[in-house]
Order: structure tokens, then sequence, then C-alpha cells
């Protein structure tokens, strides 16, 4: 395993010894004081080659155990990632793109990119021996906390707003997860649950407030890397919530330069829904030099998982999507429906609204020239349309129902 | 590839070049006629070491190519098979097992086992330059046949009884097949189907009707053999609706043996509901040495999969378990929700109703004594929960709504 030399806070630069802090800076407080976790890179650059990963025989996330801060014998059996990378060669020509891929994260145990950042977490609570679990949600971290935590055998409390779909509800209810449906916001849910896990001696698994989530997510970007053979792709395109999914993939791309097993960083673009954007508000703001400070703002959007009106993780997120030259970029409600079924209808990858926006983004981007033509991209599908039937299919014609009779089928074929 | 020698009615013998036939007997008809394919097992077996397939890097099905009936070439991308195999060892030990182990068939593209059949079907689709599909099914082989279509880029038609959960028809509008909700019974949508592929020369995906389709299911065998190092379990347990998912993995493991590559098969228990119980009837007679005819009975279940009154592949089902040595359970709506509840609770796999109905029969089977303390026993779990999330949820306690205040938390916890 990668053995962290230290945690250190994003924002004032204290360094903790590995492990001595559990969520967040006590200086800097909630979302300034977010935790990095550090490794001595040019240590693991001499033990690791090109094909490091090439012999293991596990498909999963642990695969690259040697980047991660704990041995693998912690994690518990579902396997979350090496999930697959699809080409779209058709669509890629008809876009004008050289190539372009679906990473498909609706394959992870419980159905969302969520399950990395999760399985890391659950891991670390099993080698630290928490004997507790909390976790605040749009949705799908709660699920992947709930299904990891049953497959532990280890209590998990939920907050979720009471407005969460309800298929990730049942999941919650399935896995025997204590749950909350918080009347309020997700923000509200989120700060409750801060104030239960100091309260009841919980581990916090909530993005933004432990510092594993984002070594579990930065393994998405290990697996383009070593899917696409280490060429890696020109831009990667993520939907951003409270930033801990987008902000491991840049830290993962960055992670795999500083071990010398990649040679340029893929530009990573943040996508948001116009009615839930505070975290490219935050990017445009960093742009002009302003500092990242916690924001919050209004969030509507029928994608339920990004809608997120105080975003957790925006300091490290827009400081990592800085880092590989990308940007952000917000797409309507309309855009993100069209995308899922557009996604699905081509790919065969059915996609939870949120999980459809980068396919919304990437055409916009493409449309106002920051992906230039004969680019090469991956857009990572980060939650499963099952999670929100409803959501994607706005707009289509609802099945004919026939009587079981050949006439009635060749009318309806005209 | 495996280079079928030719394609065998199961019922009179009688035998066709490959691909010649493509779905039944002529003589024989639906049901009894359906074909099985044939190998030449022996110039195999010398071609396949014990590590025949330890070299791919294809974490699919397709890594079998050498015992599948056509070339990877014609496979579209997305990534059906390689599913994880869980081991259970708690629940084992609680149980009086030596080993437990799920096998969870939810991580398919689609969220379905029914994805091995399509992918092996849509494949040849592509390499006989069939231009359309057609699949009748309760939901699942539906689904799954309108996800690979859309990845393939070629049309497909759908029959589903009206009565297919909300979330099974989300996923094949959004998946853009033309859909047809019978106002019916299954076996109604079904020979609807058989119709409408006669009239517009359609490929018939539907279970029962394709030999293809068995051939990809058949791969679910191999994967418990190469997961567990070839130490193959003693039982396999799966539920059964129309048959080919129990046939297949039948056939799979049989083919492991005349190959040389396993020693024993292990006894496959096929698992119905009560209610739809057709299949574990014909057994039955089939038993007292009388003939397997094509069965007609009621179908009453809440597991919608599984809810099959006239079953497709009743004949080869039959056939398939009964060389295997094993047999059939049949197990109540009540038996098959607690068994969703427990498995979720207890894996961190959340499965529809049908798919924890293995589960529920393993119970049943270790009260009778049929399968003894302390042997080794894989789970197939079929389909994911998120496909009918109100099936499983019977009784659960609905999560608390609260304000957001920590009083109300510590209330709520007592």
């Amino acid at each position: 395993m990668g053995e962290p030399t230290s945690f250190r806070c994003l924002s004032c630069g204290r360094e903790f010894g590995p492990w001595s802090a559990d969520h967040l800076c006590p200086r800097c407080g909630p979302i300034t004081g977010a935790i990095e976790v550090l490794y001595d890179y040019r240590a693991l650059g001499r033990r690791l080659g090109p094909t490091a990963f090439a012999e293991t025989r596990r498909v999963s996330l642990w695969r690259y155990e040697p980047l991660l801060p704990l041995s693998a014998e912690y994690a518990v059996p579902l396997r979350a990632g090496w999930t697959p990378l699809y080409a779209c060669p058709s669509l890629a020509a008809e876009l004008g793109l050289s190539a372009l891929w679906v990473k498909d994260e609706t394959l992870n145990p419980t159905a969302s990119c969520k399950d990395r950042g999760t399985a890391v977490t659950v891991a670390a609570a099993r080698m630290l021996g928490r004997d507790a679990l909390v976790c605040a949600s749009t949705g799908n971290a709660a699920t992947s906390t709930a299904g990891f935590c049953a497959a532990a055998g280890i209590p998990c409390y939920i907050f979720v707003p009471k407005s969460a779909p309800r298929a990730k509800v049942a999941q919650l209810l399935a896995f025997g997860a204590v749950v909350f449906a918080v009347d309020g916001t997700y923000g509200d849910a989120y700060d409750l649950a801060i104030q239960a896990a100091d309260r009841f001696g919980w581990y916090n698994r909530s993005d933004g407030q432990n510092p594993m989530v984002v070594e579990g997510n930065k393994t998405g970007a290990f697996e383009v890397w070593e899917e696409l053979h280490r060429d890696l792709p020109d831009f990667v395109l993520v939907a951003v919530g409270d930033g801990s999914v987008a902000a491991g993939i840049g830290k993962g791309f960055r992670e795999l330069m500083k071990v010398g097993l990649a040679e340029h960083v893929p530009k990573v673009y943040g996508v948001q829904a116009h009615g839930a954007a505070a975290v490219a508000h935050a990017f445009s703001r960093h742009s002009k030099g302003e500092p990242i400070l916690p924001a919050e703002e209004e969030a509507n959007t029928l994608a339920d998982s990004i809608r997120v009106g105080k975003p957790r993780d925006v300091v490290r997120a827009v400081r990592e999507v800085a880092e590989t030259g990308g940007g952000f970029v917000t797409v309507t409600d309309d855009e993100i429906v069209s995308a899922a079924q557009e996604l699905a209808r081509r790919t065969g990858v059915f996609a939870e609204p949120s999980g459809a926006a980068p396919y919304a983004g990437l055409l916009c981007l493409l449309q106002d020239g920051a992906i230039p033509p004969g680019a090469r991209v991956v857009l990572f599908v980060t939650g499963s349309g099952l999670k929100d039937p409803e959501g994607a299919l706005r707009g289509l014609r609802e099945p004919a129902v026939i009587p079981p009779r050949i006439e009635a089928v060749a009318e309806v074929l005209g």
C-alpha cells in the first residue's frame, strides 16, 4: 500500500500525522479545512513501473493498493471500481471528436461512482476500529455507505433530504440502515449528520468530511489511464455536486504524473446544472484571482444527485480542476434530460440525470470551442438511471398498450 | 472460438448444420423443438488446459470465447459477465455451511443475468447480418435486448405484459426500443412476439426461442469455476422462470466436464415461487419417469421475473437440472421477501424478489436435508432490486421524517 506520509489541511497547510485527523483541520473547520492525503511520491515512483498494476488479478479499485492509503485486507467483498470504459466511435465521429469513451460508473455495487469513496472509507473504519458510520447525501453516497456497511456488518446512520428519489430510499431501507429523512435541504441533512457524528462518535463518510473519500474517488483516473493503455485522453468530464468526485479524478491524474506514470494530465471539466452551480461560480471567481471561499446558493435542478447549494468540497474541487487546466460548464435541465435519452439510445448506458450531465456539457464545450475538433474525451457516467427512472423519461412516448393480436402490432408499426 | 459442430433438436435429435436453424426445430416446434448447440468437445479438450482463460485480459464473458459459438469480434462493447462472486463466511457459519457465495449478476450492464444470453444473441445477429431483434419477456430479457441493441445500433421490438415494473419499462423507453405493453400475460406477449418475428423477419431473442441465449447463460458456470480456482461448489441455486438461465448454468458445468476442465458437476437447484411452479412440477413428473411436455399453469407471485405460467425452456431446464443430480424447490412470496431483505442486510447485495429466491430456496433445502451441513453453496442473484424497488420492501419500516435538529435524531435513537 501507499503509506501516507501526512494528512495536510488544504487551506492552512498544517500537517497531521497519518490517521491522526479523522475529518477536518480543527483550525480551519468545515470546507476550508478539508484534509488531503500525501505520499512520498518519489519513493513510490521508484517502485512503480508502467506495468505496475498489470499483474494483479484484482478487478476492483484495490488493484491500485500501492497508491491507496491502507491495505486491501480491510476491504469488504463488494467490488468497487474497475468499471468498464466503452468506446463510442460513431458518436465520436458525428461530434467531430477523434475518440469518445463512456466510463460506466453505474456498474459499481450500489450503482454509482460513490462506491469508490465508500470502499476506501469503510475499509479505513475497519482498520481504525470505528464501530458505526454516518453519511449525509443527496442519495447515492448514502446508499453506497449503507451497502458497504451491510457487507461489513457495521451499523450505519443515514441523513438524506426527504425529497430523495424513492429507489435510493429503497436501497437504504433494504440495506438495513437507520434512515433519517430530513425535512429540509441536503445542506440541512449534512449539517445534522456532522452534529450527530460529534454527539455519537460516528465515523463520517459524507463528501468533503473524510479524506478517504477522495482517496477512493481518485482510482477512477487510474482506471482510465490503464484502460486506455496509458494513452490519456485530452478531456475528462464529470458532474459536480459537492465536488469530491471531480477532485478525486483530478488528484488521481496528478498522482500518476507525480509517480512518473503519466506525462500529462487531462483537462478535467466539472459539469453542473444551471440552477445548482455554486462550484462553477466559485471556480469563476477563483479564475479572476479571488480566494476560494465556502459558498451557499439556491439549488434547483431535476438532477437530484447534484442538487447541492452549499458544496462541501468546493475548495478541493476548484483547486484540482484548476490544476488540470480544465474548468466548469453549466447545463440546463432540458439539456440534461436530452443527454440522458441520447446517451441511453446511442450507447446502451442508462444514466440518472446527473450521470448524463457530462454529455450535455460536452455538447456545450464543443459548441463554444473549449473542446476542439479532434479531441479525445472521456465522460464519467456517475449513477444509474434505475435510481431515478422518471428523471430521464420526460417527453418520451409511453409504450403502446395493445391487445395480444398481431393486427394491433401491424397497426402500431404503420 | 468454439466452432459449433451442429445445432441439434433437444427432442427429436435431428441435427442441423451450425447456423442453419435460427430458432426451433421445424418438426418439433415451440418448447419441445428447442435447439442445443454442440461442439467437438474432445478437440476442445485437447486445446484447453486448466489455465486456458487465465491469460486473457477480457473481463467479460468473452474471455470464454474458446467455448462460445462465435467470435468476440461481433460483440458490442457492453460488459456482460465476469460478475463478482462474494464469499459470505459469517452467513455460511450461521447456516452450518462450510462456504456460501453470492454470484452478483446485478452488476451486468442492464442489471440482470439476462445480459449474458443477450450479449451472445446480439453478437450472432450482427454476424448473421440480421437487421432487427424482437424479445418478449417479463422485463429483464427485454431491457437487456433493448440495451444491447442500442449499443449495436440495431432496432428492436419489445413485448412485455403491461404489468411489468415501471423501472424495467423506463429502461426500455430510455434505450429507444419500440415497446408493446401487451394487455395480457407474459405468455400472451411471448406468442405475439413469435408471430411478429415471423411476419416481419425479426431475430428473436426470447428465452426458449434462440439457442444463443443458453450459450451466453452457460458462461455463469464458467465464471464460478474460475472464480473458485476450479474448486467447484457442491450446490448452485438459481431462480427459474422459463428455465433458460438454469439450463445454461447446467450446460456450462457439463461442458467443463466434457472438455476435461472439471471433475464433477455441482448439483443445480432451480427455485420457483409456489404460485408459479410449472417447471418444478414438470421436473417432479419427469422424476417419476413421465416425459417432459410443455406445461401451462396459473402464475401468481410478486416476483415478476419468474411469473411464468407457460415456461418456454422447460424441456431443456428439466433435463439439464436432472443431469446435474439437482432438483427444484418452491418458496412462498413471504419467504422471497424475507430473503431479499436478509440478503441485502447481510451481504450488501440488493436483489429484486426473484433474485433473492435462491436464498429462500437454500433455507428450505437446508431444512429438509437436501443440502447437508458443511456443504459449499453458490447462490445466483439474477436481478437488481433497483428494477422493482417496492417488491422487496414489504413490511420494512419507512424512514423517520425529522426536522433538521439534533434533538430529533436523539429522540429517534431512543
